[in-house]
Order: structure tokens, then sequence, then C-alpha cells
């Protein structure tokens, strides 16, 4: 895991531009806030890369896609990586309809993406080892590492598929983070705060397969010590928990409460 | 009211599809998981045929119309009365300008409607009894039973009318729904709310019209809960006790608070 | 400040017509009702001069601007200017993108503004003094108090510069308000909610001048009483106390928490 990384995102305050979906668009400006990073929503096409070129991150997130957004969104992503800016992409919905998995593929031919973070039916709808979906929800936790780890290497990018236990990998190296709380299943967004998350600490940590690690264990360690709150009485308390939880994390928490379990192949 | 209706909800999961307003539609989402469905928010044109098949009630809501969404509700429309989905339509604003009430009437009129619910302007506006609306809001509470059971024949539907005390007819019967609490009206979103709790239980059972009514008295009952806790003390721990009760409602609750007026004509 | 302005606000109810951003477009539904107006949100171009028509003030909000969007917000604007309802315009990114910064040039030149708010860096930007910009966030607090001055009388308007002080002007009068509290910088949105209680206040008191000082100082007192609270352990907390401290401002409070200097000049 990477030494002082909530330290090193408070103080340089990582511009992230999302282009996202209008569901969980508040949630992911207000977890970046908290999480120390400074968000930015924008989705016209003619200003996607202007904007981008002055932020640290960028998150591409297909939740209400439309496909003029995905045509926002590549354009935004070619332009981040002519800047060396990474991109993380969260394929909401992969598997569920046919616009989604063509968008998700298109972005991936397309943009060189740094993460892509997903459920494990989405991220096993574009790997090749299948998935069932429902909505935008995986129905099972299925996994298929080898699966991962040679599309992280097809495509030169991390992986990561969220679930009761997460699955990172760089192709190489594979982690398993036990992190988390059935609780973050109530409430809405958290696979796309994740994300927002992972964006955060991509854009002050080169290391992006361990930036991502990180972020997953700041992510499910706020919803653990969310939930052991008294005052958590159903999805909403915990979710104001939870805001306050990843606001007030710190990088001796995170090495205290860190579950990761390493496999170098 | 319907027996077990919130534990079929659990059990089954429906996921409910959203075309929705961008104000209230993370609070549908939230509503949704917090009674036990999946929510899905999809309005792209070319996926939403495909995201309402694998889906077990299609909510429309106009909050925030435009023309081109408003195409997107009668395809996904027309696919749910193909495949016996209930489609239930929240004709949020009718009255307030001319593209709501004719978008409204127009999916009435292409699309098999299992239950309207609005507040009693716009109701009473698309029933021809009148009404007047401010913005999104009822300016008064007058009601027109015959008008509401008029429609609800002509269109075979359930018409559901919130107010202070809600009224649901199927065109026959007629209920009157008194649970509820002032505190609701403080809030965004509740009218929205409520129609995405109708759309889960509608989901799981065939009976829209006690479904309908089912829901109603959950959403009351799960605002009278919150209002009475003590750590309330505005609109917005008022919103997060309500989300609360909402997660934590039981059947056996529901049959405990119902405040139900039921007159067979 | 205006005497007895959040009795009159919730007497009158004014209905506040939103042309806005999704990111924080429930936030501003909700701070309207808990301030004691009704709040719409209508930007389909068709509909935007009939629902302006009927409501007390017009809210231009550019936090996700597209081209189609900007466009109803002039037939919005233009149409409201005919019929002598305020419009409040809040230039968000301004200087961020070209399109932001043309857009709200656009707006001043096209529509007659009743107060332009926005934070230092915009107001900067726009009024020709400079600033920088990071996303949507001021990089500092510099302000040109003589600038500000020259633009109110240029586009006879109300400038309000929000920062740790506010600076608000009628070209003439300039006052500095120094109510608020850091934390509100902790959560998304602060800027776009004072924006909808401004117009909240404009819509019922013709003084805008005055509408607008009354507002920040509502706005930041809300902010002081909210993190005073024990309860609030981060932004989550801070926010839901943030709401509920604006619900139950009274006139009384606001007279006897006003930090306000005013200079005549």
């Amino acid at each position: 895991m990477v030494n002082n990384i909530l330290d090193t995102v408070k103080v340089k305050k990582p511009l992230i531009h999302h282009i996202t979906n209008m569901v969980t668009i508040n949630d992911c400006a207000n977890v970046t806030l908290a999480v120390g990073g400074l968000p930015v929503m924008a989705h016209a096409i003619e200003e996607v890369e202007e904007m981008v070129s002055n932020s640290q991150a960028l998150v591409l997130n297909i939740g209400t896609l439309t496909l003029e957004q995905v045509k926002a969104m590549i354009k935004a992503g070619k332009k981040a990586n002519s800047l060396n800016i990474p991109v993380i992409f969260d394929p909401v919905g992969a598997g569920a309809t046919k616009i989604r998995t063509d968008a998700s593929k298109k972005i991936l031919d397309e943009v060189q993406i740094s993460v892509i973070k997903g459920n494990k039916a989405e991220i096993g709808i574009l790997t090749g080892s299948g998935g069932k979906i429902r909505g935008v929800e995986a129905e099972s936790n299925d996994e298929n590492i080898e699966s991962y780890k040679n599309f992280a290497k097809e495509y030169h990018c991390i992986v990561a598929a969220s679930g009761v236990t997460d699955i990172v990998s760089d192709g190489n190296t594979v982690y398993k983070v036990d992190n988390g709380h059935s609780m973050l299943g109530t409430i809405s967004g958290t696979g796309c705060m994740l994300t927002s998350i992972i964006a955060n600490f991509c854009a002050v940590e080169s290391n992006h397969l361990q930036a991502t690690v990180s972020a997953m264990v700041a992510f499910g360690l706020a919803g653990e010590l969310a939930a052991s709150r008294s005052e958590v009485k159903g999805p909403a308390s915990f979710k104001e928990a939870f805001f306050d939880e990843i606001y007030n994390l710190t990088d001796e928490k995170l090495s205290r409460g860190i579950k990761v379990r390493g496999e170098v192949n």
C-alpha cells in the first residue's frame, strides 16, 4: 500500500474531472472533497478537452450513458492520454445492454485506460470470463483471476473487480482486498464513489496498482468504521457516517486497518 | 392491504427500471434499495427496450422531461406492455406547462399504464376535474373521486392521488390512506420516492390496487415513524430518518400502523 | 439587512425556477424548500418561458452547461426580463473553459441580470480584474472591489463575490459579509445553494442589494450554527445540520447573528 497517500491527496488537492452519471454525480463530488481532492463535473463535448487538461485525473463512468456522452468521454480520454493524465474507467452496467457493452469496448479500444474498476459481473463480461448482471448489480461474486490478468496485460491497465473480496491486478501481481462492509450494499453509488477515490489516489501516485489497492482499502475501511457507529440505524445514517469517516481517515488508520492479501505470480 | 409485501420485495429483489428526472434520481435509487428492490436508471433511447425487458417494473417520471426523453419513455413503455411488465407513471408538473400536459396525455394514450400517481393538482388536471399547480406542487388538496374513478375505468389503470389523505381507485373500489406526516412536505422528491415504492410493490404483486395502497401506507408510515424520532431537528435529519425507517419497515409494522378507509362502490 | 425577510419568504412561498446543473440540483431544490420557497427545475427549451412566467425568480447556473442549455437559459431570462422577474446568475466555472466564459458573457449581454453571484475567481475573471480557478473553485480569495463596482454599474446588477469575506455591491454601496464557516468548503454545492437562497430573497424583496446581503448572512449563519453542533463529525453530518439550521432560521436569529460591514462610497 502507498505510504502517506491520504496526506499527499490533502496537500496536492488533485482536480478530478468526472464525466459521469446523473444518479451519483453529487456523491462523487462529495467523496472527492471528503478524501481531499477537488471535483469538477463537465461533459459538454466543446469543453472536455480543456477541462481535462487542467486536471490530475479523469473519471469516465457510463452509468447513465448516451451516445453523445460517450463521444465526449473518448475525446477527453484521448486528450488525457496525450498529457499523461490517468484515466479511470467505470463500465457501469456493461453486459446489461448492448450499448453499454459496446461503449465499454470502444472506450477501451480508443483510450489508454489506467484503471478499469467494475463489479465482478461487469469485469467478467468485459474480460471474457462471463458474469451475470441485473441492471447495474452483479448477481454473484464469481471471479476469474486468470482472465483479469490477461486483460490487464492486453490493455496495459490495472483491473479492479469489486465484491465481498476485491481483486486488483496489473497482469502480474494480484491483490485481494478484504476491507468492506455489507452496509455498503444498501446505498446507491458506492461503486461510483470507489472509482472517484481511485482517481484521487492515482492522481498523486504513479504506481497505479498500489494506488488502486490503497483506495479500495480506504473505501472498505471507512465502511467498516461507519457501520460500527452506534448512531447508524439504516442506510441513510450509514451513508452519512461513511462520508464522515472518509473525511476523517488518516494514513495511520489505513495502515492499522488494512486487510490485503498479496500474491505475486 | 397485501400480506407479506415487504418480505416478498426483499426476497424477489425486483429490478425497477426508472426513466426519471435528474432532481430526485438519487433518492429514487436509494429508496428502491431501502425497500428491498434493485434500481436501474437508463434513459438512452438505444437501450431502454433492452433494459426494461430484464426489469420487473418501469417507472416513467417527467419531472425534468425533454421531448427526447418522452420518446424513450414511450418506447420503453410499449416494450413493457408487450412483456406484461407494470408501468408506473408520475406526471410531475402536468398542468404547469403545455409540454408536461401534452407528454402526459401522449404517454397515457400510447402506453398501457398500470398506475398513475400524482398530487391532487396533477391528477385533477389529467382526469379533467381541474386543479391548480405551482411548479410541481398542488396548491390545494381538492379532490374529485368521481372523475378519478371514471379516468381509472377509461384507462384501465389505478389512479393514485397523493395529499393529506391519499385517494386510490381502480374505478370501482376507492381507498383513502391517512398515513403520512407534514414533514414529508419539507423535502424534495417525496412524490417521486412514493412512485418508486409503488413500482417495487407492483413488481411483485399482480393486484396493483392493493399494491398501490400498501405502498402508500408504507411510505406514509415511514414518515410518521421518522417524524417521531427525537434526533429529527429539521428536513435533513427527517430525510435521513425516513430512509432508515423505510429500510427497517416490516410487514408486521405495516399491519399495525395502517390507516386506510375502504369504500367499495 | 431586510427586516422580516424569512417570514416574508415563508408566507409568500415564492416559486423559484432553476435552470441549473445536475451535480447540486437536488440540494438547490431542498434548500429552497428549507428557506420557505418552492423549487421547480425545468430546462426543456419548449417549456422554460411558460415555467418562468409563473415563477417569482429565475436561477441560471452553468455548472454542467451544454450549448443547448444555455439557449434555454437565455430564452427563459428574456421572458423573465419582460415580466420583471428577477434573474440570479451563477457563472460556475467561468474562466475554467472557454465555453463557460463565453456563455457567461452571452448571458450577461442578452439578459438583464439582477444579481451575479460567484466565487472570487469567477467574479474576478468576468469583471476583468483577473483570478485563478481550478475546475469550479477559486484558487485564492483575491478581490478587486473597484472592478466589482464598475461591473455592477455597467450591467445594472448586484455583484456578489463569495469567499471568506463575501463582497456585495450595486456599484455604489459595498457590503462585506463575514458570516460563514470553513466546513462549508468541505461539501459540494454550497455556492449553488447560496444562489438559490439569494433568489428566494430577491423574489420577495425588490431591494436586491439588501436581499442579497441578507441571503449571504442567512447562508453563512446557518453554517456557523451547524458547525457548532456536537453531533457534527465531518462533512455529511455538517451538511445535514446545515439544512436543518436553514430550516430553523428566524429573522430574530439573523439580526442577532449578522456580521456585515457596510461602506457607502
